[in-house]
């Protein structure tokens, strides 16, 4: 992975078409390894942070001084920014990882068809994926990491803010496959969007793209590529305030979804309020503006907001990514569910109630990735979720929705072992099949 | 869904959105109403069969008029054919079906985040499906039988020839909603070819597009499109003898693998011999000649089959979807996995071997969605492997993987059910998370 600075504008296709083989060919040999030796190369990634932390470091500060003079907003930088302690949570997560049990061949299903005749269904890595994320460095070893203890060869396009910080942790994941015994072409760096772009019309040889970044990001790629895509094209989250809310746990969860982290895709974009519950809207409305969120309310919300502005056609369905919110008022639990139907981006949605049945029916009837009761829309995360690493979050509704960890990497075989069975001794007037399931 | 018959080129697009985003509102009463109602629509699909069964017959004798005076091959008359017996199977299919469990809302996975704080992840219809399919009426009802059961809308495009049979069964369905106090929009019969390819552009409003056909319509499909596709590019499915091959057996997968239904995705199309199985090979071929296969061999192969042509360059990775057959020598199990990697289309591939250790290498190494041990290619279906309906086969590796039943028509949601509990209260030295596993 040492490369010489004019390479920087990325590779020339029929380069980049070799390394992608590449990839595919050292997968193989990947996923037919003993589980033993993907939990080696995890443990030699961990080798190499702890024995390369200075040089890791010393190439996060070209990084960093590079992104400071180009002057990156403080929010970026802290992403961008390794720390001792940033290392040490790698290395826990790695540690973790190696100790996971191996996901390829799990038996989920175990069926004897006939006698002699057993089929399984085994899980099994997707292939060669793609994976391009921004700032972040330790995104290469989380991802990296999912990668090897998965079987799946990785591409790993990061953002050019962090160039050196990727090469140096891509070298590590290389050297840790090597001294394993396996080919380092599994990992392979993807520098520029000169090589990103091209990458996308490899749909032959990948077979699954994860673009993590900003939803513009998201989308460009879902319109540039026919390889199946993993990620979320918006996130508008609702939190709905129900009539029979407690006003404390309505704005507990308006401000934890609005503040917490404005940017996130699982920050709360709009308020509908029960027009019953209106009397709690002035207190949830000072406890937002306190924070210093700024409110676009519809007529009937603003007679009880007296900082906000009027909303527009827009408002209530916008992802904003920002200390602004959406307020709307809605007549009942059916106007609410209508709404988040038709102007949710079927993303996070969340009721405040302390009504059993008003629960219940959102949690069934909202038909988003995540449905949420008396809990903050912030919760949708693969962390939060106890997923282990998370690949990505998905509004898709084919493969993986919701936050994703590992299995989001993972697919099925079936496997069948007979005795020489063949289908056409089966069917009416002949053999019939028993379809006794067995435990996997 | 009574039409005239000037309707037949299809309707306007305009009409078509409308017809879709009925569906899709349809969609919705379908998938929230209880398990109970679903499964008397099921019911009522039934008694329609019983109820209709000679104006049913009527309707099939029209098309098959038709396509008798159009000259239709003899398989494609049968596969277009309703009989008493096929009505029957679809009846007890959709009793089946009634009496199976209701997939809606299972539980997946239980976690408890934290007290008072839990996760689910329950199974959920995908929402708006169009299946496009050929000749066979029946397809009508058992995919509609699986969209009731799953809670899926469906947009159901049958070939022309299958007309008047496909409208009476949609008529039957939509009649079966409506009578179970559920919206008939849910079912929408799409009829033409100018109606259906304008539906490939509905991005926003359908989900998946299942199309079974021939490879060249599913390839149609799948490079007209940005919806995800289900579908099988095509079936190069491989039978490898093994040198430990017990000759007997080759001679009956080879049989029932080619000549059982060689027009089939499932049916085997190359046939690789390890040299030393070679003395093996003149009985086989002779047996596959007596049932009119023909042969194309390399060179080695040849000495041992007289009847056989020389193979070009494309035999072996080519789906004949006939009674032909390519055979070719290999010099190792490594070979005959690198050929199936490099020639096959990852669908079904089989070995023929009395030793362990090479089923078992065969098994772990091939990377194609159903992998065999000495069973016939042909067992990679549905019905055969237990799933009950088949939705269609699929050789993608996302979302669902070789035969697919009803799990084809079900994503997923996260549910997530607290007492006001807010994200920012989780983190480093704050909060910790319990993640404790509950029993779904």
């Amino acid at each position: 992975m040492s490369r010489t600075p004019n390479e920087r504008s990325g590779p020339a296709p029929s380069d980049l078409v070799t390394r992608v083989r590449a990839a595919k060919s050292a997968q193989t040999k990947l996923r037919v390894a003993p589980a033993a030796t993907r939990t080696r190369a995890l443990e030699r990634v961990g080798d190499f942070l702890t024995r390369e932390r200075s040089r890791i470091l010393y190439a996060n500060g070209l990084d960093l001084r590079r992104a400071e003079l180009e002057g990156l907003a403080a929010p970026l930088l802290s992403r961008l920014r390794l720390t001792e302690s940033k290392l040490q949570v790698l290395q826990e997560g790695l540690a973790q990882l190696a100790r996971s049990e191996d996901p390829i061949g799990r038996v989920l299903i175990r069926r004897e068809l006939d006698r002699g005749l057993e089929l399984e269904q085994v899980q099994s890595p997707i292939g060669v994926v793609l994976v391009a994320f921004e700032s972040r460095p330790d995104a290469v070893i989380q991802i990296g990491g999912l990668a090897l203890r998965s079987g799946n060869a990785v591409l790993l396009k990061g953002g050019a803010e962090a160039l050196e910080s990727n090469r140096i942790l891509v070298e590590g994941l290389r050297w840790a496959l090597a001294e394993s015994g396996l080919d380092s072409a599994a990992i392979q760096g993807i520098e520029g969007r000169e090589a990103f772009m091209p990458l996308l019309a490899m749909d032959g040889l990948i077979d699954l793209v994860i673009p993590r970044g900003s939803n513009a990001f998201v989308q460009l790629v879902q319109r540039s590529t026919r390889i199946p895509v993993l990620g979320h094209a918006e996130g508008i989250c609702t939190l709905y305030v129900d009539r029979a809310a407690d006003p404390a746990t309505a704005i507990r969860l308006a401000l934890d979804g609005k503040c917490d982290s404005p940017s996130a895709c699982n920050a709360t974009e709009t308020l509908l309020i029960h027009r019953d519950a209106l009397p709690a809207l002035a207190s949830i409305g000072a406890a937002l503006h306190a924070r210093g969120v700024r409110m676009r309310a519809d007529e009937a919300a603003r007679a009880h907001l007296p900082y906000a502005e009027a909303a527009g056609e827009a408002d209530g369905a916008t992802e904003y990514g920002d200390l602004i919110l959406a307020i709307r008022v809605v007549d009942s639990l059916d106007q609410a569910l209508a709404w988040i139907a038709t102007h949710g981006s079927a993303h996070t949605d969340a009721i405040v109630s302390e009504d059993p049945e008003a629960c219940a029916r959102f949690l069934a009837e909202v038909d988003s990735a995540s449905v949420f009761a008396n809990a903050s829309t912030r919760f949708a995360d693969g962390y939060r979720f106890g997923l282990g690493a998370e690949v990505g979050i998905s509004t898709g509704r084919i493969h993986a929705r919701g936050p994703v960890g590992i299995a989001g990497l993972l697919t099925t075989r079936y496997l069948l072992r007979g005795h020489g069975h063949i289908a056409s001794d089966y069917g009416p007037g002949k053999r019939a099949f028993l379809h006794r399931e067995l435990e996997p």
